[in-house]
């Protein structure tokens, strides 16, 4: 729990403090060896410095303080649609960048940041974080190790246990570029082929409102690889019972499988049966370790000079597959992956 | 496991003694209450001839000596080909008919052969044999209960744990209408809805020898329901961990799911990890009480009159769906049901 | 599921055909490989006339006439009082002997029975059924492979879901010699080693009227084995949600476990947790499979020659730590099971 | 995750910052809402100071300051031999205690130690943070309201990963009061309770070295409990599978039961079977939940004036049942816990 600090941590800024921001500041400071927290920035000074009070470090006023700084690396977690300006302010400020996802919605706006960073040369990763979590990547270690085979039919399931707002949902780019996302991430991660076509089928059966958004609340959609591996993911944005995400990779010689644990491993078994506790209900808790390990692996990689392990083709090729499913669900009809790029 | 001998037991004719044909016989003949084995019959004499000496029952040379006879019942069990013609024989006998799926390849003939049962007005069950096992009746249990709400998704696989010979697949009609029609069914039945649309994705991965059959050995396929489900179904002719078939209904209050047990319970853990066995290799003994659990079936809905539970509608829907499902690998669209019916 | 008739089957005498003898005469009859039934007898003559003419053999008016017959074999299940003097008479008309437990609650009537064997060198098999498990097998394997290397700890929990009757209590040698017999045949077998002293505790909780037999009905035992490894053994008459056997052995290396599954594999989760379904409620469709092993065991080890791997050791060894449960629980001390010898 | 920070919290000073005062002390400085780190002390000055700096309080050079502080409550985290005296000074020092067991490893001293609290009337804890874990909690609970009805048998199994070095056993009391304590404490807990006797057995199976210090590695205990309930409990120091708890109570209605998670929930099937991972190995991560749990139970306690859920009689009765089970493993028989009290 304690973490260990190395000889020279790697000193970092964090941009934007909301949930997800605050969270990654916290174990900057506290959990991740190797790395230290430097300073904070958020849009709205009060939050900025209430959190860089309790974290002992200070708020700046502006993202230029933390770029123009010594810093060595800066998290990028403020709203989605600041994304793509900062990366690009970040790689000519010659920062280690890691970005929450999305990078954007806009797949040109993608390209021209992704660009920047590939020109600039800087240390890049996405925060696609499940791939860090030690269930999910032990299904990428069974393909890897070749123990289940060739890939030949993964299943995906992701529920979670309450819809976001629905002024959220107006501004997250829908369904599949907002959840499902971090699925098609999944696919490509533990078969490690590339999606090739996508048939998508929605249904709003949840929440009604989202009509207003255009979204939908439930999904299925198939993907084909190109090494014809077939992928199934389905969505709700409503499970009863918790969050729930499970992963399955079914093979030439055998299956890997992840999935979420119950909230305790407490039972009771009576004349009526057997009962077991719910899920857990919330994100953070259930994904903990992994955000610690995508640190670790960021670190690693910024220190030794490597290629972080989620990068900028995979900061892209998701959100490609999700405009693909968007004009699935749009034409009726299954959309090639390649149908899906910039003018 | 003693079978309690009835006042009036319904004597039953078995025609066809293959494997599957056999199993039934001796269930009938030993474990199933209610029910008596009067005869057999098999194109194969000496077949006949030897199950009927184990059995204790006349082998008759013919299939009018069954049908010509005082029996209550007939199963047939006989090789595909044969059973449009046995069931409109049975129905102008005015026997009670149990018949194994399917009743035909062919639409056109399986509507002649149900409207000739419809038209006689005698009991008729198809051997959708899995609606009986408890796990998966459990899961349909849980729908009509109201326990997991509206089916908003529902997730099936179903792996063999070898593929049949190619002669055999050849003359099966392909994956779709001799093995995923099982899961065509059981989407219907955990759902209590209609399908409405069909798209299917297939690969040959495990035994190349099957496209001289044009058949694929994976599959995937999505079904949208009449009220919006959403249903993924996978197949795989070979699973080297043996025999696996899952259920699972989500609905808007929770999830209800069914699979096959492992071979036994013994575990063992050390630092290495726990070690569990394999998934059985054959559907006899996963399915055994399912099949006798179908059989109580159709003897209690034939001495009361009431219609069997898996009857003529279900007898020719999932055929309908495989034939979408064919259409659509065909077409590489999404197939409406409704494209596919006899001219 | 169907019987294979092996070229020379072992034609087996069962005596006795309450329901454990019936059940073993329909498994010869119908389900074991190799084995075929010759003749039943019992002292009530309707019940093994009713037995025989649905199994198609005879029914003999005495135990001589199938003492006195060509038969290999005989299956002794009749009530436990009358066990020694036909294994006795058995032995001296050299028949291959199975005998359901216990051979009796007499130590030196035990002695007698088995002297008696030894002298004519006849095949001998105790009906301890339980060895033949696969899930309890598979914890004996992992102690013979080495997998879990010296075993330090052994757990065996065992708890029926209804109490027998007081008038059968009041026979059966009470819940030690009745029940946990079983146990101790098992803390014995997976171990390989002997135990040296045992110390017990008993309560009566369930059934207040087993007090007038002198019974409990709750027990826990502790088992001291040669090597040092320590036995906790549980045992309840009832268990309100099923039959519950589980085995445990942790060694230096890891642990080897096994337990009864679930009535069925049905699960349903909701915001209330997860339901699945109690205990299977009975022994026979629990242990089914091991009663058609242990025949098979029997079968191959009388066809060889071999000596059968539940012999008169292993029919003998049990009692004696019952006879020790028993002397501690009474004297409220630890109990050197060499403290139980006869006179 | 963030700690939400109450408006008046409860000032803590941790005394003792070894391995698991440290993590008391970064618990709450950082996880538990409604506490503030006051101060921390430790005998070494270097190690104070350390961990003073990094949690951003003052390392102060004697108990005394803490003691005469404004602080309200002190958390005892030093040497075991130490407790006492600082339970005493601080009870007098009207500060709220929460302490780490053992109280002592003399029961006289222990009864010296809990009246000067009794006297003083400052609220106090023991540190059995068992259980606030919530899957052995709701075993608890399940006893509680009343779902498995009364208690009949208990299990509980702990074992550890490695075990500790000979240094720490010759000073640690033995396993029966260093380890099995615990288990000691939760058969009370469960059962709601006292115990009347206890056996035990044990042996030298692990760390040959043991034998200097006298003690053991493997002990399997038989508690009664005054209504008759029959607890076994067995303790390993080597577990090669990993970090093992695991508690049971079955009852009139039904059973509860709790064990430690698995590593994680991937898992891999193959024609070799399924493989999962072992267990954690290490207690902090496993019972992290039940530390921040049961701050949050003293300082609910301490707020509203309740007497603290894990109080005076439970610090003092599983040292009293540890004895006996010393000397039950000496004797060689039976010990009733009122043959164990201080003269």
């Amino acid at each position: 729990m304690t973490k260990t600090t190395a000889v020279a941590p790697l000193r970092i800024g964090v941009i934007g403090v909301g949930r997800i921001g605050r969270m990654h500041a916290e174990l900057i400071a506290y959990q991740v060896p190797g790395a230290a927290l430097g300073a904070v920035y958020d849009s709205s000074e009060p939050a900025a410095r209430g959190v860089a009070a309790e974290l002992g470090v200070p708020a700046v006023a502006s993202v230029d303080e933390i770029l123009d700084s010594e810093l060595d690396a800066v998290a990028i977690c403020s709203s989605s649609d600041t994304h793509v300006d900062l990366l690009i302010a970040a790689a000519q400020a010659d920062k280690a960048v890691f970005c929450e996802k999305p990078v954007s919605l806009d797949l040109a706006e993608v390209d021209r940041a992704l660009a920047a960073i590939d020109a600039a040369g800087v240390p890049f990763q996405i925060g696609f974080n499940r791939r860090f979590d030690p269930a999910h990547a032990s299904v990428r270690e069974a393909v890897v190790s070749g123990a289940v085979g060739d890939p030949h039919l993964v299943r995906i399931s992701s529920r979670d246990p309450e819809p976001p707002p629905l002024d959220y949902v107006k501004s997250s780019g829908g369904l599949f570029l907002d959840m499902m996302i971090h699925d098609f991430d999944m696919a490509r991660f533990v078969t490690g082929t590339e999606v090739v076509e996508v048939f998508a089928r929605g249904a709003l059966r949840i929440e009604p409102s989202f009509a207003q958004a255009g979204d939908i609340d439930t999904a299925l959609v198939t993907l084909v690889h190109q090494d014809g591996c077939l992928t199934a993911i389905d969505n709700s944005r409503r499970a009863a019972y918790g969050y729930d995400q499970r992963v399955e990779v079914f093979g030439s010689l055998g299956m890997a499988v992840s999935e979420n644990p119950r909230a305790h491993t407490g039972s009771v078994i009576t004349a009526d049966g057997e009962r077991r506790p719910p899920n857990p209900d919330f994100f953070l808790g259930r994904y903990l370790p992994s955000y610690v390990r995508e640190w670790l692996a960021f670190i690693e990689a910024v220190k030794t000079g490597a290629t972080p392990p989620v990068s900028t083709a995979d900061a892209r090729a998701p959100l490609v597959i999700g405009l693909a499913a968007a004009r699935s669900l749009r034409e009726g009809r299954p959309v090639r992956v390649e149908e899906v790029q910039p003018a």
